[in-house]
């Protein structure tokens, strides 16, 4: 019999927002597998750290920070042998991803590798989208309001292509994700379609160092966690 | 001092699912607050029952299901009412709901008619976008992806006044959500586009009920506990 491998979302940051099922598995857990991204810590080992028990085997990922993507697929090759050796001497794994594994998570490159041959239970994760609405006190969406969430580097890749009123996907909701160097584009774009007034930047919502502001207010440069909300619907309101 | 008004997301069904602080807020609630549709019973409740503590006090909201707006928005005032009488005593009032209360869901009604008044805390949860992923095996969105999230009703609402190739919004991942009686309208769009064959159907998922499978072999009628997903990016996987 072979392990099960678990893909465990943790959510956006603040430990309680994990979910009852990943506190189970990950106190229960003999074997954990996370990435550290160039060396660093690893933002979801902390997210875990209160439930990971005394003794427990760590496998780390380190994932370079590349534009090419061989490295860091490399790497995902490297943690999927060390994790099919645990699997097949029969112990799960618990693989632990920030926020929810398949929304933006790299928890997918590991199922591409193991799914075949291994069963996987993938354990859903509260969203940073959701975090951040929390946070910023701004209802996402109401009745048949249509949600659009584009990574920013996409924003900035139309910005190149076209002008700028036209990069914006029509919608009710915008999310624009992972801002870090993109940010001023992404300021300049929304500047453009008319929209500063309705967009809220909010920097690593739910943990201690979470920010929330106007983007107009926003500074220059963002962390790769941090998002701008525009709800551009009067509607949630009544 | 007045209590404060506690938004609670408590996931998509399966109370395992909830958050370790939904938990702990519900378990220390003297007062919570739920919607009921149409005399029926509470599903956000039912979520949650494990935690109610015995002699809550309970502020049921029932929640006419017709096609006017001002009936159930009354059934919201009146909701409000019961609330403000709580906080004014300063109790806290848990409110009870479904996924998360920011994302399409009721708490947004109690959120405009009290956020003036009172302290309130919105608690994310997780998405039946999210569990639907993951219980359909299907990474929603990988690196610069762009995800659209529509309802039913809007959708069926653009067939009526275009041609099916136009009415789905250009993205890498579109979630069709509240399918229920427009199901076989979405369909018919969805076949339009060409689109079918990458179609999953999910009804109810994480609870007993749960139902996974291609769109083509969906029922003919569907709850509205119920989605459609198309991924597209063939990217997820490496």
């Amino acid at each position: 019999m072979t392990g099960t491998l678990y893909g465990v979302g943790l959510g956006p940051g603040d430990p309680e927002l994990m979910t009852l099922k990943a506190a189970r598995l990950i106190g229960g857990a003999k074997v954990i597998a996370y990435p550290t991204l160039a060396g660093g810590s690893s933002f979801a080992r902390s997210i875990a750290a209160g439930h990971i028990v005394p003794g427990v085997r760590e496998i780390v990922m380190d994932i370079p920070m590349t534009v090419d993507r061989a490295p860091a697929q490399a790497a995902y090759d490297l943690g999927a042998v060390a994790i099919r050796a645990e699997l097949d001497a029969g112990h799960d794994v618990v693989v632990l991803c920030e926020g929810d594994p398949f929304f933006y998570g790299s928890f997918m490159y590991l199922y591409a590798r193991l799914r075949a041959d291994y069963p996987v239970e993938v354990v859903p994760g509260v969203s940073s989208v959701m975090s951040c609405a929390a946070v910023a006190g701004l209802p996402l969406a109401a009745r048949n309001e249509v949600v659009t969430i584009m990574p920013a580097p996409e924003l900035a890749r139309r910005l190149s292509d076209t002008n700028p009123t036209q990069i914006l996907p029509p919608c009710d909701t915008l999310v624009v994700m992972k801002l870090g160097r993109h940010l001023k584009a992404v300021r300049a774009a929304i500047e453009g379609a008319g929209l500063i007034d309705k967009a809220i930047y909010i920097e690593r919502a739910s943990t201690p160092d979470e920010c929330v502001m106007p983007l107009s207010q926003a500074p220059e440069k963002a962390p790769y966690f941090s998002m701008i909300l525009i709800v551009k619907g009067a509607d949630p309101w009544l």
